[in-house]
């Protein structure tokens, strides 16, 4: 892991590393949700990035830094969810193997995802301990090198390289609103914009039933969420000790939605921006939904996170 | 009605005069899908357009060319489709009227999607007998000019501009498949094509239950489609006096396919490539789907022609 805080150079740097191997998102405006809103929005498409995910961006700046001697050895996480497929896609990017630590009751439909990017899965019984404890095992056994999906400043340098694109893409924006669950966007997000004097504010969007960096940055200290309850899946963790007081320093607020709202949300982007989101990517238009008055006629860029849905179980 | 056929300076004239007023789409490419069919597919995303379809090049088009006298007067349509919304879009942006002819069956949802761009709606009873009395009165009376939804050369060139910039963003493409419905889109497609010699081969693709361009071409007369079933909605219609010929001269084949696999390419691109996209907008990637042999190793631009669907009657 790297030690300090990336700068700006470390976020060009992990700019150019990716590149080969990630998609440049198209920016998207919508004027029917600009109305709803009375707001200029700018939708930065990381739903149609590798893997469906901003994910691809951290993965692959994180194994492509490692040298030739460890990567060798391959990578692992634990993990269900976007990072798992991002991490598995870097690593065959690579040709090194990924082992993917992940609980036994797992949806089929991830299972598959993560098996089709060719990594090795490790079942273990759904809980944290016996979760760490496999992770732990592996990375003894194999040598090879844990991929922490948010607490890393390889995967927050990788993170973000979207909110660079999408200022690279449109100029004068007031705001940029990224969904938090872990941080490792948020974070990667407010670091860039800050150093790049990109954008006024940054802001980040949280479901009320995992509000733990809102109630972290109340509390002065990390807050983690118990018993997380939202739709929005990919929100559920809890800020780390890296992503915590990047946000604290970087953040102008985090808004809290209800998943009435993410819903609401998530059928505009559908149905008007014909663009598949996932629940917690249409976070932080459920903000601006929510928050209307304050917004109006700002120029604002909204990282739509992921567009990994199983089409069979939709909320609308 | 312009009376010649649009030569690679009308195209070009078309796309500088709706630049303004439309987007300029992106080209999205989705590894696994082109794992699935052995090709390298590269979508454009006419889904994303203005009014969710490629109708508003040709509408745009065709409202922009009406000299300013004629204009004035306003223009009129019969249509609950697409082009109802695109014309409706069109005479919005030029400050006139538009009058739409419409069904009084057709459903809810379609009269308030042309409603809301401020079109005058006329309702008529659901007969092809009622729909043209109707739109003759309302043109005389109003001295509007009725725009046709595709047998027109100015809506054909608007179309038209959807693969010039195609052409644009991706070189060396040994073929490019567009939806044929009534063959505004596919006659300005190929127009396009080979005008600028932008690509070997240019197909049609065709729902089997809506087969009328695949069997004019074989019989060598417009066959009109006589009760059409399909679940791709917006290509029911038969070819036009001014489309049959084009695609006669300009497309290679028409490629006809099952509802099954229209189904199954929309769930593909919804799924995969995270777009939203209405059936007819799939039938595309359903002929590769069906044809994967002939196919292999090439280079394929597919026009992803509109993404307006009702999320609470989805297919899957």
């Amino acid at each position: 892991m790297e030690i300090s805080l990336p700068g700006l150079s470390q976020f060009k740097e992990a700019a150019a590393r990716i590149s080969p191997l990630v998609h440049r998102t198209p920016l998207i405006t919508c004027t029917s949700i600009n109305t709803i809103c009375k707001a200029a929005l700018f939708f930065k498409c990381e739903n149609l990035q590798k893997v469906g995910a901003f994910k691809a961006r951290g993965a692959v700046n994180a194994v492509f830094s490692l040298p030739e001697e460890v990567a060798c050895m391959g990578v692992a996480t634990h993990s269900s969810g976007n990072h798992a497929a991002a991490l598995a896609y870097a690593a065959r990017c690579r040709g090194i193997k990924a082992y993917v630590v992940m609980p036994e009751n797992a949806p089929a439909v991830k299972k598959t995802a993560v098996a089709s990017y060719g990594a090795e899965i490790v079942f273990c019984e759904p809980t944290l301990k016996a979760r760490e404890e496999t992770i732990d095992k592996i990375v003894r056994q194999t040598g090879s090198t844990f991929i922490h999906p948010y607490n890393d400043y390889r995967v927050i340098a990788g993170q973000g390289t979207a909110a660079l694109e999408l200022l690279n893409q449109v100029e004068n924006l007031d705001a940029i609103i990224a969904p938090v669950g872990g941080g490792g966007l948020l974070s990667g997000t407010a670091l860039a914009v800050r150093l790049s004097a990109g954008a006024d504010r940054v802001y980040g969007a949280e479901p009320a039933g995992a509000d733990d960096a809102y109630r972290s940055l109340k509390e002065n200290r990390i807050v983690p969420m118990e018993n997380p309850n939202t739709i929005a899946d990919g929100l559920r963790t809890s800020l780390g000790t890296l992503t915590f007081p990047i946000i604290k320093k970087n953040v102008n607020a985090i808004i809290t939605v209800s998943d009435d709202s993410i819903i609401e949300a998530m059928r505009l982007i559908w149905e008007r921006a014909k663009l598949v989101v996932e629940p917690s990517g249409a976070v932080p238009l459920a903000a601006l939904l929510e928050k209307r008055s304050s917004i109006e006629g700002d120029r604002i860029g909204l990282i739509l996170s992921g567009g990994n849905v199983d089409l069979k179980r939709l909320p609308f």
